[in-house]
């Protein structure tokens, strides 16, 4: 299977249907399939060879779209960069995945010095939109390469364990088995109707929702990213029909002022993903989106992304609303000990899973991709069971990780960045409950003979080395740090503090 | 991905759900999943290796559903068998596809000891339900073998233009492709709910049917074969949900008077294949089953089977009904002349599909799945044409088939053996337009001199020789065939006589 199948089939079937509409400009499947052709031409001709790596540094746009084909349809592998890191760690992922083309929007055309400076690998800058207008109308279309397969589609960065963030290599057969398990079972993206980007599109969530709008038709609206405004203004004007968002951006449309104006009602079917909703943001949004559908999606990239899907029944049963559902069509799941044998349904182990979606690897990484892969099926890293009926609950992540207003952030990566200030003697980073963010980045510091608690400075000291949206929201002082007899950070004890002993996850 | 991957997803979800409901007999997916692991031993026992052909002689049943999950679960390949074939012409599949273990049913066991003899290959008969319940008792659960991804799954046999059957080679995801893209579609089998296996399940149609209940969950009900009253029974007494049939079975149970008083409201989508389905048959449809969507599905074995689908909605539009759909979501579809380049909009051309569920290829037979695959694409052999919307129309076989009752006959086979008979100078064999099967097989022949006009004997004659579906059930006599310059018999002529002008298929 190819990514770009879907362009051949939408040009015969709905050649005049937009295929993407960004503000005002919209475009037609045969018009952007056009562009795709030619933006391909275009990428050889700045010489992406086969196998390459072009990258993609830019907020939501009919052009990110246009490149998620052409790069494919060159034959080459797209690299997506998440927008939110730090200039040095954006350059970490070019370097490591040894990206030679970047396309760079508007917004992050600052960054470029710094950029070329920190990844020598790059070679040729694409910088905003009008150069790729310009290299379009420059260009005749090229054949479609017809990559596909088990080829390599693109390499995902997430964050790491270990403080560095890994590759994710996913092919086209990935990404397109988990749109196409997903929306078999009826209750991912809707046939028909127009899909929001609201969420960002490098991220696997909001990309595996575009393949899956491509394999069963429809359009694209584009908002350059998520505000409540903006979205609420979108789903208005172009009578959006479904859309998928993380719970802190559910809950702030629903709770926006000015998004209240807006008229909603063309929205069926919501996908939320990344943590579970809240009970009260939950019954809010039901009640601004009395005829909106919901499901949650539980993944990862390294899964292309879908591994369980909670549907809008299932959201009618108190209990199963705060699980997170089933194994969806294409995989198996299984929750297992540490030899990786089943372990009892309810009892608690790691939550692994199998089918065709499962990543290729880690890009230059075998021993990383290898423990994740033993035996042939995905290890998480997250820890839950499984009820009677299936239904997985995850109850904590065992790969020590936050996940804030749906981003992930590995708690080592903030450790080590705190480490780093004089002040700290030592840290551990943990998740606590946040009405806003889901979970919040919050900091245990045990401050250094002489030293004064200065929480902002610490914050500061973190952005300079890390994402801003990994530098702890909340700081607090000890004394001590709990420990076991071996010595490690009981992080559940200081956990406990902030969940109570009714947490689940 | 895995034909028996469902069987592990359904253990885990739902294993106190009806898997199989047969009649009296109800089957839980832990109790069918622990037959089809105890089968599967028992067919290793027998002598059943990798890749190794295990054959079906079968109505529906039950017991067909544990064949089709443990044949793969011991890491051996299909050979479902055409029930309605001769016993010669099932003897050629089996020698022909090397099968060496058959499952013979009660209705089938009078034909044992001929196709013994005409299939010296078999070496193991499993004869009758009784005996496959010994068989399961008997052994121990193996573990699933995972036979799967471009493994073979089973050999199919088709009619052939050349008046022998071919087997059809398809693999573990070329049947999950076809499966999850239709679903995808949101117009095949439908999410949850119970499946009623009315059309024989070795047809492909309804075995593609069968894997998209399985991979979405759900029951699948059995009645051996199709009535009229035992569908509309089934239906009523098993609250079943969704069924796929073939436009003549529609027809035969909406005019039924023994059907008519069985409730039929739990039927909320049906499937149709084969064939477009007359107008008449759809309004009386209509009435008789308000609460009941309609799709068609096109495709042939060698795609897996699905190539288009022509949904609800399109049924609303008198002019798209007479259409064969549009590509699905796993699939590209284009119409092209006999250099194989795509001819425009409203040419008739052959139609040609792309798609990971195209066939690994025929059996043994090099150059002609050299010559069907060529280009990368499918050629089905069907003549039509596409409109600006993507809307496939067939016109015409140019593979000269005729579609009676969802069974292909492929005229060559009936000139064949019509003309063994020394009353027959000269034949010719075509569809014409029948109110119960669609098209029927019609025959025109020329007497030889000094013999009389004898239709029973012809029939009776074609029906030692080929299955009864494929004898004509008309006879014309004439004092010559139309033919063309070269000497080929004109069809076209032949068939105006019947269609008119105005026929589009």
């Amino acid at each position: 299977m190819q990514l770009t199948q879907c362009v051949h089939r939408a040009v015969r079937q709905t050649p005049d249907l937009p295929a993407t509409i960004f503000g005002d400009r919209v475009r037609t499947w045969a018009e952007s399939a056009d562009r795709v052709a030619r933006l391909a031409a275009a990428l050889r001709d700045l010489g992406v060879g086969q196998d390459d790596r072009v990258g993609l540094l830019a907020l939501n746009s009919d052009i990110y779209h246009e490149f998620l084909l052409a790069v494919p349809w060159a034959d080459a592998v797209v690299t997506p960069v998440n927008t939110r890191w730090t200039p040095s760690e954006i350059a970490f992922s070019l370097q490591d995945s040894g990206t030679s083309v970047l396309y760079v929007d508007e917004t992050f055309a600052p960054m470029v010095p710094q950029l070329r400076e920190l990844a020598p690998c790059l070679t040729t800058i694409i910088g905003g939109a009008a150069v790729v207008d310009y290299l379009v109308d420059t260009h005749e279309p090229m054949p479609d390469s017809r990559r596909g397969g088990n080829s390599m589609a693109g390499i995902f960065y997430t964050g790491g364990t270990t403080g560095h963030s890994k590759g994710v290599m996913l092919s086209h057969d990935n990404m397109i088995v988990s749109a196409l398990g997903s929306c078999a079972a009826g209750t991912y993206v809707q046939p028909g109707g127009r899909y929001l980007h609201a969420a960002p599109m490098f991220h696997l969530a909001d990309c595996s929702a575009w393949t899956a709008r491509n394999l069963i038709g429809g359009t694209h609206v584009m908002v350059p990213s998520f505000t409540p405004q903006g979205v609420a203004e979108a789903i208005e004007r172009h009578r959006v029909t479904d859309v998928l968002l993380v719970p802190t951006m559910i809950q702030l449309l629903v709770d926006s002022p000015e998004a209240a104006e807006h008229d909603l009602s063309s929205l069926r079917h919501l996908v939320y993903g990344a943590s579970p909703i809240s009970e009260a943001v939950l019954d809010r949004a039901a009640k601004r989106l009395p005829g909106t559908e919901f499901t949650q999606a539980y993944g990862m990239t390294e899964l292309a992304p879908v591994a369980t899907l909670l549907g809008p029944e299932a959201h009618h049963d108190a209990s199963l609303r705060r699980s997170a559902g089933r194994a969806a069509p294409h995989v198996e799941v299984m929750v297992v000990d540490d030899q990786d044998r089943e372990v009892p349904r309810g009892a608690v182990g790691e939550i692994v899973v199998r089918g065709d979606n499962v990543m290729l690897g880690y890009w230059n990484q075998p021993e990383e991709t290898k423990k994740a892969l033993r035996g042939g099926w995905m290890h998480t890293g997250d820890g839950g069971y499984m009820d009677d009926d299936g239904y997985v609950h995850i109850v904590d992540r065992l790969k020590d990780m936050i996940v804030s207003g749906g981003e992930n952030v590995y708690s080592a990566e903030v450790e080590n960045a705190l480490a780093k200030h004089p002040a700290v003697a030592a840290c551990a980073v943990i998740g606590v409950p946040d009405e806003q963010w889901g979970e919040r980045v919050h900091a245990v510091v045990v401050l250094a003979d002489g030293h004064e608690p200065a929480d902002d400075e610490l914050r500061e000291h973190c952005k300079r080395h890390i994402a801003g949206y990994k530098a702890p929201r909340s700081v607090e002082f000890v004394e001590e740090l709990p420990v076991s007899g071996a010595g490690k950070i009981l992080k559940r004890v200081l956990r406990s503090r902030h969940w109570g002993s009714s947490r689940d996850r």
